[in-house]
């Protein structure tokens, strides 16, 4: 392929899983192209109300923000060739397994990121799943070798 | 519409919500007609297993039995006009919400059941639900609504 | 086709459109299968609230009765051959443009009923239909031809 | 995403909130392309016959323009990511609500514009959006936030 | 297949290959169910105007009538499994190619019926199908083996 | 938009519609790229055979050339945003009208050009079409309307 | 699902694979409809030159046989939920891992039964496989499991 | 087209037919643009522990190789025009077979390469395909005849 193949990095956003991933492919320069949805939590979480105006009410407020959030998330997922999702074992990070879902069923390749410990809650997300690999580093290689 | 409605449910196996959903409807005579997953946790676990071989290594244990329930679950889904998913507070159910993901990217009618109590953390699949629901009998009036 | 055609009555719920054109259908015994939205305006309005408790907020009471309807009329929308769409001169029925702009791109055969004196404002509409008709009797009477 | 993201901005003619977005992500340099309808009212009504000659029946006229007029807003809307729709009080916009219906049909992030007053008319629009803007500098920051 | 297959009959309508299809599978008794367009010309050609109006110019006429024919014809090829395209070698049929392209867009069997003659001038519709035969007994030996 | 439209010329090979359609919208530099299919008409005939080898049976000669020659117009088909369909009165030009059926069965903008004296055979495709022109400028006053 | 999972059985027709999955299903009363390609081999071949009439070149036998069998065959896969595809260690079989491969890219969920010494050369095919089974035994308990 | 044409080539990685289509389309400087598959068979067979880590079990090792595999070559065949798959007389090449199937099913054009002496083992396969090549040499001449 000429062109660079597209990556999405859905899930965890409190580890420097993201930041592992596109060192290891900037240092090589795999033609990769990657994005994500907004990491940043506070943002993420206060979207709705900082721009559309403040909600009493907790869900409404959540309901903006998650409605803003899959506008980013759903264009990109969309685009990509491949979606990488992971899942750390503090967080619940069910929009994680939702975007996955959401991957498998447009077609996209899915690679999911976690540690062997939380692979039994996950049976189902790795059965739908091209490679479940346990380090970042693991990523880069299968996008090394897919792009090689 | 003259054919029944055909819902799926989908989510947490340990409390009674789809017999109070199936029960209601029942009561009421709704043209539905529901499908869910296997419930038998044991059952589910081990499918690949029992069916195919064992396994030494129980990431492959659960990679053969994820792979079959989703011949299920994946034929349910496409056949269904809605799918409602519970969450409950206890587990991951990081499979509940996959199946959410895969729903919605399929333009399926989205049902999500689950406590006010972990709304925030169910936001982006709240966001992508036609309902956001606290009981079953919740589930059960809107289904007697949208084929009244 | 030996199957009944299936049609979806889009619109205006202010006149008896909907009976002339199932009562006529019905006195000619025509293979086709009706399905309409909630006609019932309060219910319409009120489902979202009624069913998932009261809202302060108008803006959300109509959100997610909103969300509601669509759950039937998506399911109906996507079930149909040919979904007909009324448009009367006194409300604005943005919903009913917006279904017939769904079904549109869902590749449905689409069958708008308005009186002349709104064509102009209905010329997008009108343009991505297969017939145009002034009387629910013409749409009987196409209904009639395409089954016949 | 590395690639601009790709917004139609639908909807009324009259006022000028299209130069308000199209300013606002100029000034800040979002990385968004815009496109539009035509917004010349005479020249939108007219295209059918300048073009391809006089009617002497107003709806053959109309009927002419309207699809031609589709030929640009559908290959605009197919090849969006977001759909902006604007609706002002004046008018009956009925293609506005057709091109919201037509892009939520093919999975496309709808953005819905405007003012409060003439919300419960939009409820399934709004209920199919993925935010309800009052302003176009609210279309402005969303789209920031989404690009960011 | 324990249901019967849909076979969509387009094409010439002033010989007797659709009666010829149809009792030959009906004497066999074979799992198939046949639908058509109207068939009767004059009906075919006037439904426009003899439903909606009457138009002054022949186009319009021809414009009305067209679209109406669609409703049925589009609605059945979109149901079939197979489409049979018959083309004489009197007229021009550019009705029957249509339909043959439509079907093979939407990944339809065609099966194309016409005279050696005029072969060449179908090259690309036969290079397309999944058979090209000579008569209609050849078409009904094509559906008892697919069947069988 | 910011890219160009992208506009299949399929039909038609005896005339020079197709130059005067380009070297319309090269003058006025607008922002559209045209394909074709081939239009050495001997070429087309013989790519089969000249290719792949000789065969004895005029059939299979066909047979190899059509398909070869599918190769390009459906990439290109499934490529475009707009086809223009030409129709001549000399020749039956089946494949021009299969190309128009697939065209619109992807949901592709049909332009129809042909002399008013062949439109009542034409009248299923021209029923299809977003615009019907006479002449070439027509076709390239709607492109340049539609990208204006 | 109250309705009948639908297994297409594709693949080696020279030993009674077919036969044990299906007296197995029947034995438990599965609520599984299955349908096969026809496995008269002799039938098979010749179909094409049986009805359609003789070839000299065996290409062009072989070349009207596939295309006629092929209309069988993608019904009923675009019809299946299941698709079922037994390798042998004699045969080529080209035409089981084609169908695998038009199964899988219609999100159909694949079952491959084929004996253990044959896998690495199944391996890509396995990979995209739901279950690899080694008995028709382990094919009917999947589709008692999976429709229990 | 005045984009390239995206040509993937799938099979057999035991000769050098690849390099002499690219070198062919090279030196004419053909508007194609080729990708492959992993073609070291030893990288092809072993990416999965590699990258992964090592298995006991050899059906697993393939199992995760054959994954990892399947994330180039689907994205690679959803990205193409056209799909090249040779299939040479020593290996099963399931693979490439499935390849051939999963690339038909998604509207692909295909051409065969092969000798005539493994014709009929191919039959089904050469059916869905636009041509079948006996030289990489014809397979160039195609690309430069569609492109031309």
């Amino acid at each position: 392929m000429q062109r660079k193949m597209k990556v999405y990095l859905a899930g965890e956003i409190h580890s420097d899983w993201r930041e592992r991933i596109e060192n290891g492919a900037a240092q090589s320069q795999l033609p990769v192209v990657f994005c994500s949805p907004v990491t940043d939590h506070g943002a993420s979480d206060n979207c709705g109300v900082d721009i559309l105006g403040p909600e009493e009410d907790s869900f409404w407020k959540d309901h903006k923000g998650g409605k803003i959030n899959a506008i980013r998330t759903r264009t990109m997922i969309v685009d990509a060739d491949v979606v990488v999702v992971r899942f750390g074992d503090k967080y619940r990070q069910w929009n994680a397994a939702f975007d996955a879902g959401f991957a498998v069923a447009l077609g996209k390749s899915l690679i999911v990121l976690h540690d062997a410990s939380i692979g039994h809650a996950l049976k189902e997300v790795d059965a739908a799943a091209q490679a479940v690999a346990a380090t970042a580093e693991q990523v880069v290689e299968i996008l090394r070798y897919v792009t090689g």
